[in-house]
C-alpha cells in the first residue's frame, strides 16, 4: 500500500460517522434536558408537533434504524410517544437508544453504505443516504426545538458543542 | 484489488458528499423562494435573526468555506447581508455560491478530509468535521426557517426532497 492509497482510503471512517451521530445525539439530549417538563409535552407553535413528539420520531428512527442498517431487517416506523409525559422517561428512552446504536454499529457491514436499502420497508436509498437522513432529520427537528426554547425565553445549548 | 477491498474503499465518496451538500442547498433555496419577500427580511420570533440573516451566515460559510477546503487559505467570516433586502438578489448570491462550490470541489485534495484545519482562522478541526459542520449548520438554521414559515401559515417544501 503506497502513501497515496493510505490517504485516499476513506474520507470519513465508520468510527468517525458513529462519533458524529452520537455527538449530535448528545446535543439533542441536552436540548431535551433544558426544556421545562410541562412545555416539552405541551408547547408548540405554527400548528407543529411538541418537542416530545419530534423526539419520539427521532427515537422511532434511530434505534430500529441502526438495527436495520446492521441486519437489513426493517420493521414499520412506530413514532408513538412512550414517555408517559415524563422527561426522565424520555431521557431514559434516549439513553437506551444510545446504547443500542453503539451495540449494533460494529455489526453494520462496510459495504452496506453503498448498497440500496428499503429503510422501514418504504424508503429506498443507498445505506449512506439512509444514515445521513437519520442525522439530518434529527438536526432539522432539533433546530426547531431551538426556536421553541427561544420563544419560551430559554437559552438553548451551544450548537457547536457535541 | 480483491472484492472486499473494492467494497471497503469508501463509505461515502467525494462526489456523493458534494451531491449531498448541493441537495441540501437546493432545498434551502426552495425555502428562501417560498418566503414572502417582506417576511424574509423582517420576520423573527424569540429574539432570533431573520431568515435572510441566517441565510447570509450560510453564504458566508459555504463559498469561502469550499475555497478554504480546496486551498487551506482562510479569510475571516463575513456574515454581512449583501442582498439589499431583495429576495431575487439573495437567490442570485445563493446561485453564485452553488457555482463556486462546484468549481472548487474537484480541487479539494482527498487527504484534506482527514487533515487538521483551522477554518476561517479560528475553528480547528479535521476537514471532514469542518465540511459536516457547514452542512449541519445549514440544516439547523433551515429547520428554524421551517418554524418561521409554519408560524406565518406557509407550507414549507418537503424536507426529504433534495
Amino acid at each position: 500500500m503506497n502513501t497515496l492509497k493510505k490517504h485516499t482510503e476513506y474520507l470519513i471512517s465508520k468510527d468517525q460517522l458513529l462519533a458524529h451521530w452520537q455527538g449530535h445525539r448528545a446535543l439533542t439530549r441536552r436540548v431535551i434536558e433544558v426544556f421545562p417538563e410541562d412545555q416539552l409535552f405541551s408547547f408548540s407553535i405554527g400548528g407543529m408537533r411538541t418537542f416530545a413528539q419530534l423526539v419520539s420520531e427521532l427515537l422511532a428512527i434511530a434505534g430500529p434504524g441502526v438495527e436495520g442498517l446492521a441486519t437489513d431487517v426493517w420493521r414499520e416506523l412506530d413514532e408513538a410517544d412512550r414517555s408517559g409525559n415524563e422527561k426522565s422517561r424520555l431521557l431514559a428512552l434516549w439513553d437506551q437508544t444510545t446504547t443500542k446504536i453503539n451495540q449494533f454499529w460494529p455489526q453494520i457491514p462496510e459495504e452496506r453504505f453503498q448498497q440500496k436499502l428499503v429503510a422501514f420497508g418504504q424508503y429506498e436509498d443507498k445505506g449512506y443516504c439512509t444514515l445521513l437522513y437519520f442525522m439530518d432529520n434529527e438536526i432539522h427537528h432539533r433546530g426547531q426545538g431551538y426556536v421553541y426554547l427561544r420563544v419560551l425565553g430559554i437559552e438553548p445549548p451551544a450548537f457547536w458543542e457535541r
